[in-house]
């Protein structure tokens, strides 16, 4: 059996993705929850990811004796390993353009998960209007991002079609900052938003991050525990 | 005939990986050079990219009517298209691991790109190991890369096997960049280093970046015009 490693659903938007796209293909899978702290050398976190592998971060995949260690990578390997799921598109131009755009997620989008860190359970819903008003990099990249989710092939669909795909569950992280910090949307991009919250995988994943409350300080630049 | 758009050979990290894996795999292109310039909304740069993509970004493939706008998705798509040059291992577990290695590079070594921008000509060899020296995060990022260049099967091979192959194009910047710097690097890093300068399209790149004399602002925190 599979098995995934992942950490805080709260804050571990990478672990999200890999995740969301086993769910959403029903393929089984074990989930061990590494939950996160201050990630400093002998740290309960990176002695038990380190023992699986050298590159110390979360989402890692276990299929036997090969682990896998990046959310791509292992969607990847997911897509090869059950083709019939269609986890990319089926055509190779569409199937191109799902790569594009997911692997432009997977590198770029900087200023936007600097400014706006997962956090599901947060309520920062002031910080989202100020901070794209303020700042031009962060408005380039939401223009972007909007470009892309209105760019989808029919309105009431996801990013390349009418199935979730590795493309949606790469920018669903996203669309929880969007709440998350009420950052101002196109009507398009909401509706891209809406149709990515009828997921029933990502409802479980949403559920399960506002029943965790485990507060991690430097995944909270904005809230202070109490 | 496959069309590949590049930015100047001194600076475009992200376009050279493309391009490497075109030479080296002897896969005939047509070769569109567009200068930087200073990135601004109807610069030269983005009216004639943004005229292919919305993304805006090099480097773009153009294969008849499909456009590819992101390394990594362009060198899936050249994978899929040429599987006879086994751009990834063959292996499925060979691949997954050269796929992850070079997914963690397309969205990490951040601090590592922010202090050592990719500059071929300069010679900027007193910053390496000052700044290393003061940066724990820059020097955490330099131990995990050369911990992966070390992991090679074999010393005088590759990072997956005897032959160059995608994830060798996604660090090929990064060993520029130690090149340019000066960046201090353990022994068995050093000797991927030199294997990595023996490919002959590398060296043509090389030697067509310090032919370019192309100085552009953004692209040089520590160069003055002169
Ligand atoms: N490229 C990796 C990035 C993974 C990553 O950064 N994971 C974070 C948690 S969401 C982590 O484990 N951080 C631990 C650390 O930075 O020490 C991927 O796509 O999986
Ligand atoms: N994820 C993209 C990144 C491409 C990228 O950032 N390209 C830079 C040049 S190396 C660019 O075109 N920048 C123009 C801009 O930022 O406006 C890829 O892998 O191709």
């Amino acid at each position: 059996m599979l098995e995934l490693y992942i950490g805080n659903k709260n804050y571990s938007s990478w672990s999200l993705r890999a995740w969301l796209v086993l769910k959403t293909a029903a393929i089984p899978f074990y989930e061990h929850m590494v939950f996160f702290d201050d990630f400093q050398k002998q740290s309960p976190f990176k002695q038990k990811i380190l023992a699986l592998s050298s590159v110390g971060k979360v989402p890692i995949l276990k299929h036997k004796d090969l682990i896998i260690t990046d959310s791509l990578a292992i969607c990847e390997y997911l897509a090869e390993c059950y083709p019939d799921r269609l986890l990319w598109p089926k055509d190779p131009a569409q199937r191109a353009y799902a790569r594009s755009i997911t692997a432009e997620m997977h590198s770029g989008f900087n200023v936007f998960r600097q400014y706006f860190p997962m956090n599901i359970e947060a309520e920062l819903g002031e910080l989202g209007a100020k901070y794209c008003q303020d700042n031009a990099a962060l408005q380039q990249e939401l223009d972007r991002m909007q470009a892309i989710w209105s760019s989808r092939p029919t309105r009431d669909g996801f990013l390349c079609g009418p199935q979730f795909g590795i493309a949606d569950a790469f920018y669903a992280p996203m669309v929880l900052r969007c709440l998350s910090y009420a950052v101002p949307l196109s009507e398009d991009a909401q509706a891209y938003v809406q149709q990515v919250l009828t997921v029933p995988a990502l409802q479980q994943w949403i559920k399960e991050a506002k029943q965790e409350h485990r507060f991690v300080e430097i995944n909270e630049p904005y809230r202070r525990r109490i």
